[in-house]
């Protein structure tokens, strides 16, 4: 088993089939509660949460999970069962439970220990790491969170056997984007472990997504406008950043950072993991009007990630809404 | 004007009539949001936004700012004017109004820049200092909410002038609070100034609440547990805590950390400055069943802090419930 650090006070443990009581420990005698999606409770949760001797609790899976209501449900339940704050809330799930059971342990009575147990790939790689916790907004995704972090992530590899191959593709896609802002080797040959010490090494030199952070962002900026124009549901987060990044890297070769056949090479590696989920009738107009709502654009600017290379990135702003434009349309054609 | 730094990032500004659009220049071009309690419109807060260039939404007065539902109307008002990370929330009340919207400032888009203008004497010396933000749940007071600082304190002290008398004295149990827990002589001469060193020398020294800092819950265990058996609406919370260090005084001579003729001094200091409003049809039973939902003491254990002296108190837990009902019931009948 792999143990990385991360944050002065998280331990990231990479592993498989490693998932025992005897984890806990360090944690002392603190009451346990797992919080785990619907969808995986008979697979792993009510297994995990004998051997660890917690307490159950299920909430919706996916970003049903993120609403103020079902937060709001998660709250109150724990108000219920009388947990105190020498309760230790442990997330097992993807990214939406993640974020959600970070932002309840973050505000349920300022702050109680945390553990995660993500089962997906792209959690494990990214969702997990980085201390940021949200909810959605009807306004947008994520507007609503805070910076929080777990004590521990257990990442158990023997889980993702049972993911279906378009979760994969979900994790595969940041495992890529990695490659392309900071690792050329991973961007040759996928691997996970790097990955995750690459997020580990950008969020520590920039916790509060300050500066170097934004990097990234690449393939976010147009992947978040694609996600809410597709409600959340048609495409995986992945898949929308994997469109995302095609887009980015279309623009770049639009105003001049990347060399065309650069950007092809690109374009043609993305793709190869393919098929990425038709949204052809996706009009870039209404890319354009979601992009001006995102939180990262409310100040005003919409800021861009550019390759200039592959490992290389920069981070533009006050680019030609009519080049953005063209760069979205032009991807989204793109077949796998 | 008195300026005191806390925290690493804020500064306490205290003085008279020195509210001007100067003080904000550190803050460079943020959009400003100033929010303020319904009841101060008219008095100050429409003069304060004209003088500061601010936005101005208001907020229900007194404890109703503080309910979950008042949390989602700020937030939705928020993001419904595309208020976006550049956006510095001003809150200009007292401390319900203080503790919503330093909460909100906490996770409206994972943290806003943040300033506190206190108008009340109790926010000015309390609640305005130490990072706490919080709202109210069905099940307690506070028991939802973050640590986050604002980037600056301005207290102006001429605006207490217009404050009733029973809010100075909401102000005056916490001054005496720190005198008898920190500072003998607040205790003999109550002194804002004082106040707010002694809290800031507390708050620096424990930020997170996990050691010393518990000291300030001096009279705030039976008092939360007072608070809630009134519905929060007939006892201000410095006259509910004047009740809860009359108690918890009482509490120290039962148990013998406290000698009885200290004991007796105390309690006639604290209520030459009285009256109190009488409390006497609230059963001691009912406390002592609060004491129990208190998230202080969810943990299974009552912490009480304890004068072991003016000036000095220990904290201590495992008391006796018979001796706690009976300082409660004794407490509870004495009079002005």
């Amino acid at each position: 088993m792999e143990t990385i650090h991360i944050h002065s006070s998280t331990k990231f443990y990479l592993g498989r089939n490693f998932l025992k009581k005897s984890l806990l420990e360090p944690f002392g005698k603190l009451r346990r509660v797992l919080i785990a999606d619907e969808n995986i409770k008979d697979l792993y949760a009510v297994d995990l949460s004998i051997e660890m001797e917690a307490e159950l609790i299920t909430i919706p899976s996916g970003e049903r999970a993120k609403s103020r209501a079902a937060e709001k449900r998660l709250m109150e339940e724990l108000f219920k069962r009388g947990c105190g704050r020498d309760t230790l809330l442990m997330a097992l799930g993807g990214g939406a439970t993640t974020d959600l059971v970070g932002f309840v342990a973050s505000i349920y009575m300022r702050g109680v220990p945390l553990v995660f147990i993500p089962t997906t790939l792209l959690a494990i790689v990214d969702a997990a790491i980085g201390g940021k916790t949200a909810i959605n907004a009807p306004y947008g995704k994520n507007l609503i969170g805070t910076y929080y972090h777990p004590k521990a992530i257990f990442a158990d590899l023997d889980m993702l056997k049972t993911l279906p191959e378009n979760e994969l593709f979900n994790g595969l896609a940041e495992i890529l984007k990695m490659g392309l802002i900071h690792d050329v080797s991973i961007w040759k040959k996928p691997d996970i472990l790097k990955a995750i010490r690459g997020k580990l090494f950008i969020v520590g030199k920039d916790p509060r997504d300050q500066g170097i952070r934004r990097i990234l962002n690449f393939g976010h900026t147009i992947g978040h406008a694609i996600e809410a124009e597709t409600a959340y549901i048609r495409l995986l987060h992945g898949e929308a950043v994997a469109w995302g990044m095609l887009a980015a890297t279309r623009l770049a070769e639009l105003t001049g950072t990347l060399k065309g056949a650069e950007a092809d090479r690109i374009a043609r590696v993305i793709l190869s993991y393919g098929p990425l989920p038709a949204i052809g009738d996706l009009h870039p107009d209404r890319l354009l009007a979601r992009l001006s709502s995102d939180k990262k654009t409310m100040q005003g600017k919409i800021h861009f990630v550019l390759p200039t290379g592959i490992g290389a990135v920069k981070v533009m702003s006050g680019i030609d809404p009519a080049l953005i434009r063209q760069a979205a349309a032009e991807a989204l054609r793109k077949k796998s």
